[in-house]
C-alpha cells in the first residue's frame, strides 16, 4: 500500500495531524479496508519526506483512538471500525438561528434586570483561567453533595457579616439556582406541606410550588409584611416570605412584624419559615436589617439566597442554609443526591468572594444602582405626576401608585406607545386582585437603565400619562 | 488632613491601588471619619510625589465602589459607609482540613470508577479560555430553560449517530446531572406514578425515585433483563431500565425483549418506559445495539443520558429526551423553570462535540477501557479461578458468579485482607435478594486500573480466594 499525502508545510495542522488525519478519513470512508498493514513508519515518513518521529506520532494517534492495531514484530493494521464512534457535522441539523425580536421599546424598566455591563468579567475570567492551570485534575472528580467546604466556608462568613445570618459552612447547599433550590428542599421535607405565599408574590417560586404539588394558599400584605393573623388563620405549616424587601412591593418588614412571624413558628412543632432573601444586597438609605434567620433561636427559618441578582444570572449558584432539624433529614436520607455545580465554577466563586472581589463588587454596584435610584426618584418626583411612590431605599424597582379612575391596561399602553415598557402589578397577584377601591400600580425597574435613559423615559411617561 | 502613605514603589501592587487601599482602610476603620474631605488629587500628588492621574484613578476607584462622595467644585469627601459591605476574611471560620483517609486498599475495583487521567484537560482548559474572550458578557445572561440551542443540537445529532435516538433538539432538555434531571421529570410529570424498577438496580436512581414519593415496586431480571411479565403483573405505569448495559448486572438487553417492552408501554395510555443510556459509550465487541428509544414510534420512550461517564463526573451535565406527549407538559407547565448548566460550560460542551474532540476522547477512552476489559478477562481466565464470568463486552466492570458454598462477606473480606477491594452484588438489591441456591457474585470494575495493576490484583484475589 502506498499512501500518497498532498501535505501543507505551511499549514497551521501539524504535519503528524495531516497524516493522522488523512489515514483517519481513508479508513473512515473504506478505503483502506480492515486488516490491512499500513506502510512502516520508515518507507512512509521517507516517502512523504518528512521525519520518522512525525509519522510515529500520527500512528500513535491513530491507535490510541482504535484506527489501527499494532502488532508486534508485523507492524500497523487498520482496525475494525463497525463501533467506533464518527459524529460527522450534520448539515440538516443546523443551528436554528433566533428571530431576532424587533426592539418594540427603546426604554425598558423591567423589574428584573440586571445590570451586566457591570459584571466583573475580567476578573472572572482571570480566575477561571488561574482555577484551571495545570495538574487540577481533580476538578473534575465528583465533589461534596453540598458544595466544597471552602466555598461554604466563604458564603457562611460572608451571610454572617452581611446579612446576620448564624450558620455553620455544615449547614450550607450550594445548588444551581433558586429553582434547583426548592426542588431540593422539597426532596427533603417533602411535598406534604401547606405554604403560605405572600400576595402579590414572586411567581415564580409560587409555579415552582405548585407543580411539586404543595398545598398553597396566599396571606395578603399590609404596609408591614405578610400578615401574621392571616397566616394563622390560612392553617398553612410553612410561611414563605421575602423580609427585606418583598417581591414585587418593596415593602421592609419591620423588625416587629419579623419577631411576629418568628413567634407563629414557635407557636407549634413542624411550622417553618422559607426566607427568601433574593436581593438583600442593596438597600441604599440606613442601615441594613439582618435576616430573620439571624433572630431564630429556636431553628424553624429555612433561608435561601442567591448569586444571580448581585453577580450574574447566569452563574447558576444559589444557596439555601437548613436549620438543625432539616439538616438531619437531608443527612439521613438525601446526602447521596449529587451537587449540582460544578466544581471549577465553585472554586472560581469561592475566590472571587474570598479575594475580595465579591466585596468590590458588591460597594460598585450598589453605587450604580444607588445613583439610579436616586435619579429615578428625583425624576419622578420634579415630574408633576399624578401618583405616590413605594418601595424605595432597596431593591432595584420602585412602584408608582395612582388614584382611582385610570386603568392599568391603559397606564402600560401609553407608555409603549412612547417606546416606554412598564410593568404592571396585578400580574403578581394568585388569583384575582381584591378589589379595594385603590387605582392601579405601576412597577418600575432601574437596574438596566443608565440615568440619561431614566430622565428621557420618565420625560415620556409624563407626556404618555398627561 | 495629610494622608502619609507609605508607597512601595518596588511592589507588585501598582501606586494608585495603595493609595486606595491605604484610604479605604483609613475609613473603614474610622480614623476618616464621614464628612471629612480628602485632599485635593494635586495636593496630594505633590505630597506623594506620584503623578497626579495615579491619585485620580485611587479616586475613582473609592468614588465607584462607594467610599467617597464627589462635589462639584468642592472636591471628595469620606462617605457615610455605614451600610457599606466589608467582608473581613474571617480567622475562625477556617477552611476545615478534610481528615486524608489512610488509604486502606492497594487495589480498588470500583465499579463505579471513572479513568480521570485520561479526562481531555488541557482541550477543556484551552475551551474554556477561548469561550471567555473578550465581549462575551452575554453568557452571563439568563439563557434557554431547555439548554442553549447549539449544544441541545449537537447532542442530538450525536445520540443520533451514536445511539440511534431520534430526537429533535427541541425536545432536549440540558440538566445539571442524572439526579436533577429525574427530579425535573417529576416536576413536570408529578409522582403519582408506579415506577418498577429492575432488581438488582441502580441504587441511586432507586433512592431518589423513593425520596421523590414515587410508588415504587422491583421486576426480577432473567438473562434477557427485566421480565416483561412481571412488569405487567407489578401494575406499574412506569418501567425504569438500562437496556444498553444494564447497572450492575451488565446484561445487553436483546432486541426481542426491547420489543416486548415497547408493546408493554403501548397496551395502555400513560405507560412509559424510562431508559437511562447511563455509560452506553463504552462497547467492545459487535455493533453497538441502538437505543429503545430509536425504535420507539409511539412516543413512549423517556431517554437520558450524562456526559459524567464519558467524559468526567465533576461536569455536572446530563440531559434527557421527552417524548412529544410529555413535552407538551413541559412546555406548559415547567419552561418558567431555570436551566441549571451554566452558559460558559454549555458552550464549552458544544465545541467539544462540535470540533470533534467528544469523538476523539470517547475513542480513545474506548481503547483504553477495552484493553483493560482484555486484560481483566484475560487474567481471570487464566487464573483457574472457581467462578464464572458475566457482563463482560460493555460498560466498565465485570461480575464473578461463584459456587454456593462461599460468602460473599467472606470473599470481600478475604479479598480485603490482601489490598483488593472488591463489591458485592448484594448491596444493589432493594429488599432482600431472594434466596435462589445460586452463589455469591462479586463486581469488578477496572475502569480506574492499570493493566498492570489489575494482573497484580488478580494474582492477589486467587491468592486469597483459594
Amino acid at each position: 500500500m502506498e499512501l500518497t499525502i498532498n501535505l501543507q508545510t505551511g499549514s497551521k495542522t501539524p504535519l503528524y495531524e495531516q497524516i493522522y488525519d488523512y489515514i483517519r478519513q481513508e479508513i473512515q470512508s473504506g478505503r483502506l479496508k480492515s486488516g490491512e498493514r499500513l506502510p512502516s513508519t520508515r518507507a512512509l515518513s521517507r516517502h512523504l519526506e518528512v521525519s520518522r518521529s512525525t509519522v510515529e506520532l500520527a500512528y500513535e494517534q491513530l491507535l490510541s483512538e482504535g484506527y489501527v492495531e499494532a502488532q508486534p514484530y508485523r507492524g500497523f493494521f487498520v482496525a475494525e471500525i463497525e463501533g467506533l464512534y464518527q459524529i460527522s457535522r450534520s448539515s440538516e441539523r443546523e443551528e436554528k438561528k433566533k428571530q431576532s425580536e424587533a426592539p418594540k421599546y427603546r426604554y425598558d424598566f423591567s423589574p428584573s434586570g440586571v445590570d451586566l455591563k457591570s459584571f466583573p468579567y475580567n476578573t472572572w475570567r482571570k480566575l477561571s483561567r488561574e482555577c484551571l492551570t495545570d495538574d487540577r485534575t481533580e476538578l473534575f472528580r465528583l465533589g461534596d453533595p453540598q458544595g466544597e467546604y471552602g466555598l461554604r466556608s466563604a458564603i457562611a462568613n460572608y451571610l454572617y457579616q452581611a446579612r446576620g445570618v448564624n450558620c455553620r459552612p455544615e449547614q450550607l447547599i450550594v445548588g444551581a439556582g433558586n429553582d434547583y433550590i426548592l426542588m431540593l428542599l422539597t426532596t427533603i421535607i417533602g411535598s406534604s406541606h401547606k405554604i403560605a405565599v405572600e400576595n402579590p408574590t414572586y411567581r415564580q417560586a409560587f409555579r415552582l410550588f405548585e407543580r411539586l404539588s404543595y398545598k398553597l394558599c396566599t396571606v395578603d400584605m399590609d404596609r408591614k409584611g405578610m400578615s401574621v393573623d392571616g397566616l394563622r388563620a390560612s392553617g398553612a405549616d410553612i410561611a414563605f416570605v421575602m423580609p427585606s424587601h418583598q417581591y414585587p412591593l418593596g415593602t421592609v418588614m419591620p423588625m416587629k412584624r419579623r419577631m411576629e412571624l418568628l413567634k407563629w413558628a414557635e407557636e407549634r412543632e413542624g411550622r417553618y419559615i422559607i426566607e427568601d432573601d433574593y436581593d438583600s444586597e442593596f438597600r441604599y438609605k440606613g442601615k441594613p436589617i439582618p435576616a430573620l434567620q439571624g433572630y431564630d433561636s429556636k431553628g424553624n427559618v429555612i433561608y435561601t439566597g442567591t448569586f444571580s441578582k448581585s453577580i450574574a444570572p447566569a452563574i447558576r449558584m444559589s444557596y439555601i442554609v437548613l436549620p438543625e432539624k432539616i439538616l438531619r433529614i437531608y443527612r439521613e436520607k438525601c446526602s447521596f443526591l449529587s451537587s449540582t455545580v460544578s466544581r471549577v465554577d465553585q472554586l472560581i466563586l469561592q475566590r472571587f468572594i474570598g479575594e475580595g472581589y465579591y466585596e468590590r463588587h458588591l460597594n460598585k454596584t450598589r453605587a450604580l444602582y444607588r445613583s439610579r435610584h436616586d435619579t429615578l426618584l428625583r425624576c419622578l418626583r420634579e415630574s408633576g405626576g399624578q401618583f405616590e411612590i413605594s418601595g424605595e431605599n432597596a431593591g432595584v424597582h420602585l412602584l408608582l401608585h395612582f388614584p382611582p379612575g385610570r386603568t392599568e391596561e391603559d397606564l402600560i399602553e401609553s407608555a409603549g406607545k412612547k417606546g416606554v415598557r412598564v410593568y404592571g402589578l396585578s400580574g403578581y397577584y394568585v388569583g384575582e386582585k381584591k378589589e379595594d377601591g385603590a387605582g392601579p400600580v405601576i412597577l418600575l425597574g432601574y437596574a438596566n437603565m443608565s440615568e440619561t435613559k431614566i430622565a428621557d423615559a420618565v420625560h415620556l411617561l409624563m407626556e404618555a400619562w398627561q
